[in-house]
C-alpha cells in the first residue's frame, strides 16, 4: 500500500482498511483484529486503534465492547440516510457556488466537467463516480465552512462503498447521470442557485436509487446462495 | 470530574478538556500539554492522544507537528460557519418532524418547550441555551438518520463554546429568543414544514448575532487592554 504524507499514521492505516471496506474484501459482520493488523502493517496498536476510532465515526465498523471492530451492514436505511445527509450538503455548496463564482474561479470547474465526460465516453462506472464526487466536492471552496469540509471528509468513505455496489451501470445509465451534472453546471452559470440545487438532487437520487437498487440484487443473489446451502 | 458512564474514556477526557475550553479555563491559542493531562487525570498517553483527536475533528484545538495541540480562536468566519452547518441541519430535523408527527410522540416536547420556558422565567441563559439545543436536536429522532446524529454530536461542544460567550443576554432578548420556539413549535403542530424551518433560522440567526456581538466586544476590550499593557 502507498501511504499518502500528508495524512497522520492512524488515517493512512483507516484509508488501507476503508479501501478493503469498500471494495467487499472485508465483509459485513467480519471482525476486524487489532493484532492482525498491527502484525500486517507493522504498525503500533494504538495506531490501529486510532484507525478503528476513525472507521467508527465514518460508520464503517461498530466497535462493541468484548467483540470488538466489526463492519457494519450497509442497509436500505443506511442508503437512505448517506445519500439524504450528502444531498443537504452539497445544495448548500451549489447554491453558493451559483451566487458567487468569478470568472477566475470557473477554470477547474469547465475542466472538471470534461473529465467527468471522459468516463462516461470510457464508460469507466468507478472514474465517473470518483470524478463527480471530487468535482461537486471541490466547489465547497465557495462555502468556505470548515465544519461542512469536515463532515464531507467524514462522509467520502461510505458514499464510496454505496457507489461500488452500483459500478454495473450500462452507457445509457453513465449518460443520464452525466445530464444532471451538465445542467447543474448551466444553472450555476446562469446565476440559477435554485435550479442547480433541483439538478444536484436529481443526481443524488438517481444515483441513490441505482445504489438501492444493486444492494436489492445482492440480496436476492445471497438468500438463493442461502437456500441452495441449507438443502 | 464526573464521568458518565457510556462514554469511551478518551471521549470522557475529550469532555473534560471541552468544559475548560468552553468555559474558557482554557483559552484561545493556549497549548494542551498531553503529559499534563496524563499526570492530572492519572489516565493513560493513549487515551489522551485518542481525546486530542476528538477536540481537533470538532475544531476545537489544532494539532501542529512540533507545538502539540493548541485551542482554537474563535474568529467570527468561525461563528458564522458554525452556525450556517447548525441551521442547514436543524432545518431538516424540523421540517421532517412537521411532515411526520404522531400525537403519541408529542409529550416529551411539550414538557421540553415548557422547561425551556422555565429558563427564560429564571432569565437563566445558560439553561436556556442548553435546553433550547437538546430540544431541537432530539426532533431528530423523526430523521433516523445516523450521519446526522453524529454530525450533530460533533457540532454541539463548538455551539456551546459560541453561546457561552453571549451569556450576558437580558429578559427581553431571552423572551425574543424562546418566541422563535414557540412559532417553530406552533408550525410543527398545524405541519407547516416550511413555516417552521424559517422559524428556525430565525432562532439561529438571532443566537449568532448575540455571539457575534459578543465576540467583537470581547476583542474590544481585551484590544484595549492591550493598548494599556504597551504604554
Amino acid at each position: 500500500m502507498t501511504f499518502r504524507a500528508q495524512d497522520s499514521l492512524a488515517e493512512q492505516i483507516a484509508h488501507h482498511l476503508e479501501r478493503q471496506i469498500v471494495t467487499g474484501d472485508l465483509v459485513e459482520g467480519e471482525r476486524i483484529q487489532e493484532m492482525r493488523i498491527v502484525a500486517e502493517l507493522e504498525v503500533s496498536r494504538g495506531s490501529v486503534r486510532e484507525a478503528l476510532l476513525i472507521l467508527q465515526r465514518r460508520h464503517l465498523i461498530d466497535i462493541f465492547p468484548r467483540r470488538g471492530a466489526v463492519v457494519t451492514e450497509l442497509t436500505p436505511a443506511l442508503v437512505k440516510s448517506l445519500y439524504e445527509v450528502l444531498n443537504l450538503q452539497l445544495s448548500l455548496v451549489v447554491r453558493r457556488w451559483a451566487e458567487v463564482w468569478q470568472q477566475t474561479s470557473l477554470e477547474p470547474f469547465m475542466e472538471g466537467i470534461q473529465h467527468i465526460q471522459e468516463a462516461v465516453v470510457e464508460e469507466d462506472t468507478e472514474l465517473f463516480f470518483e470524478r463527480s464526487l471530487e468535482w461537486l466536492k471541490s466547489a465547497s471552496v465557495f462555502v468556505a465552512n470548515p465544519y461542512l469540509d469536515q463532515q464531507l471528509k467524514d462522509m467520502q468513505p461510505s458514499v464510496r462503498r454505496a457507489y461500488y455496489l452500483a459500478l454495473q451501470m450500462n452507457k445509457r445509465e453513465l449518460e443520464e447521470s452525466f445530464s444532471f451534472l451538465r445542467g447543474l453546471l448551466d444553472a450555476v452559470l446562469l446565476r440559477q442557485s435554485e435550479r442547480a440545487a433541483e439538478y444536484l438532487e436529481e443526481f443524488v437520487m438517481h444515483q441513490r436509487n441505482l445504489v438501492l437498487e444493486s444492494l436489492f440484487r445482492v440480496k436476492q443473489i445471497e438468500m438463493a446462495w442461502a437456500r441452495r446451502h441449507r438443502r
